[in-house]
């Protein structure tokens, strides 16, 4: 059979990237901003501001990328030959300096130089936000500025003030890592025995929940910044360990009475989201249901101290008068939360020496926690987006001490 | 029954610890390098470096960690109070200033300044790695230089030098991370299945491997560097994918024909090894067999060319040479390999532009390799100790392809 009309191949949408008419409109936000900072261009070579600006994710490696955001005109970018494919296949970046190798036979941040120049940007004021590659992999190299004949300054803001708050796509791509999140942590509870060890049930929950999400989301699907890590990153400490928030993941096995504090976070178009439970094993002891209650009441005092307008510090100075009334300041050892989008952890930060505003359209993670030499941690970390009149929970896990007994 | 002698409990020795009296020799060698430059003290910020001079290490967050090596004295650190238990676990690092927080009332790097007048320091010469804490998670500061009255100067030389040849405890190390990533090669090339997805694939095998590994080293073990990642690293890409050699994790889907890379690494202690297998699923064309047998040819002139007292240039050069002649050098997106320790590629670089000399104790990663559009990318990856007459393998999968046949 023919047709008279010829047909284009039906596209899916991918719900799951930002739309490219997002990243015009951010590279339009930056470039408004270089311009009331009287720059002519911006170099960034942060793999998450890159990604940020333009939809170009890679993995960072010792070899040097760069792009180049000038006031006016086309994006410009420097990257190794081996990214010369990927690189080429972004729409937002049109103008590419590939160089062979890092160190090579020239040092390739001399290529920068050398797109300035391609880019008449040459004796132009320039910003970067970082004076030349990042000390990874063994990298070694020159100050971007000691190589440049440009007048530069040092400005993180430019990018990292508009990811402060995110746009209704970047929520919705958080309340579907929020979702993925939610099972992944369903899915620890019922793996959680007694006798059993951490690592391996980590690992296990978190490639169930990954083989689940990419038949759900189909071959399209890519886990755009947790590179080798993998979309579903499932944690938990448990016992003593639960006292040292970061403490490196152990293989002590779980124990009748052990507290239990997890971590949950799934990638979504590369995007992130925090769930963290205070959990126990078996029959919850009086000492250990008085401090989860304290916990609650906390983090209930947090949810009412984030309203648009007040500076994070403010808010955080009430969180911590809170924490004095309740009798467990002395047992803190952070503060209560953090910004959350690209990275599971970014500015700004609900902490006394962030005056930044809060603003609608922030997501952070609020996570008031205490540590309890002897018996054990106590936190819940939930993921917000603020709203008009204060939080709204992306997050959605059972909060109650009774959904959280395991073991039982 | 009671005992006139009284018995110090056994204590299991742990082959996977670097033992205590290695972190003391290293520190001695960094106090000489500091003095043979005329420095009186360094500022590490670096993990790795930390991990390295001290044995301490930790999940680097937007909370600045900061080691000071003084020539002569104890060493410093300043760390948030969320570290405080951990790093006062340490030997090695015995003069502590907790702060409470980032970004606080009070910016944390000002504590640098402090626990250097506390030390003595005042006014006298300090190198550093970074001027400054690294730009991650949100974190800004100021310059180090800029708030110190002490002359500074970078020097990335002093610890990064030392770890450019590897002690035979490291390598002893690495030969375990071979032997796990052995058993978790094998059973990734077992669990290769026409139709199957790489991510859970890799995520599966890494996951058993990892079971397996624990329960054979027992709760004592820790992956010292791979943080939420686990101890085992699988990765591999099929088809197209395997010409792109950073590719972004692929949910293709394995089909007859296709070529696979892998990349398989295990954290032992801290250390790591590479072990990569150029793979095809089911019967090798004789366009895939005619490159496969160029890589390997490419990869023993590799082999032959890392000799002591040559320089790394020299090496390279011989390999390109050989690429030009099998005619495939128009088809290299990268150089030959890389150093590896403490972190899955650091330096040196087998690479035309690196004019370091090759010593006896450098461990490499060797991985000519070459990528045919429309066919697959061809490369082996093999864990290497420069011994006195050349590499000796720490790497020992089999590279021939008939053994790299899967679903035949």
């Amino acid at each position: 059979m023919t047709s008279a009309v010829s047909k284009t191949p039906l596209k899916a949408a991918t719900w799951w990237e930002i739309p490219q008419s997002e990243y015009q409109e951010r590279l339009g936000r930056i470039r408004a901003s270089l311009e009331s900072r009287k720059l002519d261009a911006i170099v960034l070579f942060h793999p998450v501001r890159i990604a940020y600006a333009t939809g170009f994710f890679h993995l960072q490696s010792e070899r040097p990328i760069a792009i180049v955001i000038p006031v006016e005109g086309e994006v410009g970018a420097i990257a190794p030959m081996l990214e010369r494919v990927h690189i080429s296949r972004t729409p937002t970046i049109t103008h590419v300096r590939i160089y062979p190798e890092y160190p090579g036979t020239r040092h390739p941040l001399y290529e920068v130089g050398d797109l300035l120049k391609d880019m008449g940007l040459s004796g132009k004021r320039i910003g970067y936000d970082n004076d030349g590659h990042h000390d990874v992999l063994g990298y070694r190299g020159p100050n971007l500025s000691s190589i440049l004949e440009n007048p530069t300054e040092r400005v993180l803001e430019v990018v990292d003030d508009l990811r402060l708050v995110k746009s209704e796509n970047e929520v919705r791509l958080m309340q579907q890592s929020c979702m993925w999140g939610n099972l992944a942590h369903r899915r620890l509870q019922e793996s959680i025995v007694i006798g059993g060890i951490e690592l391996p049930i980590r690992l296990n929950v978190a490639n169930e929940t990954t083989t689940t999400l990419i038949k759900a989301l189909g071959s399209s699907y890519k886990p755009l910044t947790s590179g080798r890590l993998g979309p579903v990153v499932v944690d938990f400490n448990v016992g003593a360990k639960t006292t040292i928030p970061h403490a490196i993941v152990a293989t002590r096995g779980i124990n009748r009475g052990d507290g239990i504090t997890t971590y949950v976070n799934v990638d979504i178009g590369g995007y992130h989201s925090e769930l963290e439970r205070t959990m126990v094993v078996g029959e919850p002891s009086a000492e250990f249901i008085k401090n989860f209650q304290t916990m609650l009441d906390l983090q209930e005092v947090a949810f009412d101290s984030l309203k648009p307008g007040r500076t994070l510090a403010a808010a955080e100075a009430d969180i911590t008068r809170a924490a004095e009334e309740l009798g467990i300041s002395h047992l803190q050892t952070h503060h209560t939360g953090h910004g959350i989008g690209l990275e599971g952890k970014e500015a700004p930060f609900v902490d006394l020496g962030d005056e930044r505003v809060i603003q609608e359209g922030m997501v952070l993670a609020i996570e008031p926690g205490f540590y309890v030499p002897g018996l054990a941690g106590f936190r819940h970390s939930e993921t917000v987006v603020i709203r008009e009149h204060g939080p709204e929970m992306l997050t959605y896990y059972p909060r109650d001490l009774e959904s959280l007994v395991v073991c039982f």
